[in-house]
């Protein structure tokens, strides 16, 4: 059989853990250099497939691409950039096998989360109907745990471990100062319009229920008057309590807590942080003195402080794509299949991009509390595994040690093309 | 000589590494058993002397003491509480004397920032006056890093650690990003009237220069024009940027930027955080499109990224303290003193407390870079030995395990006093 070289595309917001999964598409090609000739990685995601911007990794050497393990952000560059259909922009999937083909690529991975995976899939659609021999294969990622078919998505495992850490250090420091000063303290998280990432923070209390803390998920509306309950509760109970918010949280009407909208009910104009109105409307209303913390990306990127599981499955996924794009499974992914055992175990299994592709999981029902503010069992069984192990980076005097590639981009063959 | 008990507290704003002075407290007075009774630790602070609620360490195990090496926050407590002057209050000061003599206390060690040392200091002046024989001692501690007479504070190099790291990650994260979406990255940083933790965000770039930070220090008035065309350099140079910030920056005019006057200047009602007001502006002034967070508690109470050289200075005050009191040094506070020498090494001496108390340290000029957005070589050689070395809190099912101490207030002898 030829040799063809491989795609290899970062899409999307980037995780903690992307690059492992990076790491394990090119070593695992690596160790068939029968078959895959050179993986080629796109600058910016699929963007740089359009721009014809391939960077060589080939002249990564081993120990650079073994680092890029422990590396967090997206190596290659990451793009938000969705593909219409082929019918509305022929010419963009067009180029993009005029790329493919001037550069002898045959197999396409795909790194993203649901719209990229959607993605991939139109691409795969495309090259079969073009009859252009491409083997397309997704790599699951999303920080926010909301992809179908997967038991869990690399990347979460890591902002779980983020969340959970974050609320039991700082709770330990709002339940310090609560005696003569703050009584709150609300952290914002991600998630877009799933819960899983606010969810973490219930594995924060020990078996005593300490620290006490309240959870906002974008599953429930909020109830200002429910919620200024459940917190004057907690606070008169244990003197002070900690407020997740995830930052899809809605109200009945559907609009966003977040949205610059919420000037009348809070009486403050939104900058884009949730958080801070939290912390304003207890403040107005139960005269609270609350500190307030937005991580945004600080989560997603804390690879310090990742989860080993997180790492391994990661790479793992992206060792698999390769296997599978080397079997023909084409328009398919890796999924996370976990074990019916009684300690945690996973295994690989493998389903169609179109069974993943642009449907968001969101937190089950079973998995929050009855009041709406907690997490249950059922959510810290399937929780706790997920933030297993540490995973340390590599420290070099005082900072973690996170190697830049070369990058170096491959001669262009075509003419620019207009994005 | 009769034993003694001693008493300790934890003031202000706590720290990731207070509990190890703490720790070295108990366990340098339980090597002392001749001359030390217990160690009666202040429920929240100073204000458990007044109130008579004082935690008997004697009950904690060895194990558990230990254990307060590697725990965040305030372990008994700490209080935002200002002692007014004998003259003004001298009740409080009579109660003070009062259940210290109720609890055979002749040594005192309070572990604060420039406040606290402030109020120890008119403490030992009341016992002098009174002839209570008490031998009153300072422990050094602030995040801000901002007392006088110290080469550097516990708590600050832990703090320093955290922001150079959370840096350096998020700053992967936008360099990602910023070919299609977010090209500048706002952090909010503590440090209130002074710049030293926006500081080491100097640390995160390599010797390359990679990635760009704009810091905005307190120590220099905020200048619109000059930030923009900075940020918009960076911008057009990188592809991205970081923007710290300090919550302390002021205009010209000494207003805060994070006050709620800032509705005028940047169009929007300001929530309590410099950090989406520089994001807003930003985008209305550059149409740059930012992600933006506020670390707030999360950067004092990170024990799981602190510093090593922090965490031993933390309990070297704290051991130091104990002989010092024993050794009759009353009124003083032990201080770092960084060696002159090629590679970073440090000694323990001692001060006055009038000396450290209610004196701001600001960062040095010679630590800014002339542009204003930037730090120094010197801040780089002062700030570097700060953050070195790892030490890992003990992780138990994926989270770090800080044991919570038994905490049992020993018996009341005295009538309640209303605070």
């Amino acid at each position: 059989m030829p040799k063809k070289n491989l795609f290899y595309a970062q899409s999307g917001g980037v995780t903690s853990v992307i690059n492992a999964s990076a790491c394990a598409v090119i070593e695992t090609a690596r160790r068939h250099k029968d078959r895959i000739g050179k993986v080629l990685a796109g600058r910016n995601g699929i963007v740089g497939a359009l721009s014809e911007e391939l960077f060589d990794t080939s002249l990564e050497d081993d120990e650079a691409v073994s680092s890029l393990r422990s590396t967090p952000g997206g190596a290659f560059g990451s793009c938000r950039y969705k593909l219409k259909s082929p019918a509305e922009h022929p010419e963009v999937y067009q180029r993009l096998l005029a790329v493919f083909s001037a550069h002898n690529i045959g197999f396409f991975l795909y790194n993203g989360g649901g719209d990229s995976l959607d993605t991939a899939n139109k691409i795969q659609l495309y090259a079969n109907q073009s009859g252009y021999p491409l083997t397309v294969v997704g790599i699951p990622k999303t920080v926010d745990n909301d992809l179908m078919g997967t038991d869990t998505c690399p990347g979460f495992g890591s902002v779980a471990k983020y969340v959970a850490v974050s609320v039991r250090e700082a709770s330990l420091d709002v339940a310090s100062m609560c005696n003569t000063s703050t009584k709150v303290f609300v952290m914002e998280v991600m998630g877009r319009h799933t819960g899983w990432i606010a969810a973490a923070a219930g594995l924060a209390p020990d078996a005593s229920g300490i620290p006490p803390v309240v959870i906002l998920f974008p599953e429930r509306a909020f109830s200002e008057k429910a919620f200024l309950a459940k917190v004057q509760s907690k606070v008169q109970r244990y003197g002070y309590c900690t407020v997740v918010v995830s930052e899809g949280v809605r109200h009945e009407s559907g609009r966003f807590l977040s949205e610059a909208g919420d000037k009348d009910a809070f009486g403050h104009v939104q900058l884009g942080g949730v958080a801070p109105s939290i912390a304003a409307l207890l403040k107005a209303k139960l005269n609270l003195k609350c500190h307030w913390a937005v991580a945004d990306y600080l989560q997603r990127s804390a690879r310090h402080i990742a989860s080993a599981v997180d790492v391994q499955q990661a790479y793992a996924v992206g060792e698999a794509a390769v296997e599978m794009a080397l079997a023909g499974r084409d328009a398919m992914l890796p999924v996370i299949v976990r074990d019916e055992s009684a300690n945690y175990s996973w295994h690989l299994d493998e389903l169609p991009l179109s069974e993943v592709a642009n449907i968001e999981k969101p937190l089950p029902n079973n998995y929050i509390s009855k009041d709406g503010f907690g997490i249950t069992q059922a959510a810290v069984s399937y929780l706790q595994p997920l933030i297993q192990g540490e995973d340390f980076p590599p420290y070099e005097a005082g900072l973690p040690r996170y190697q830049p590639l070369k990058n170096q981009l491959v001669k262009t063959k075509l003419a620019a093309f207009n994005l």
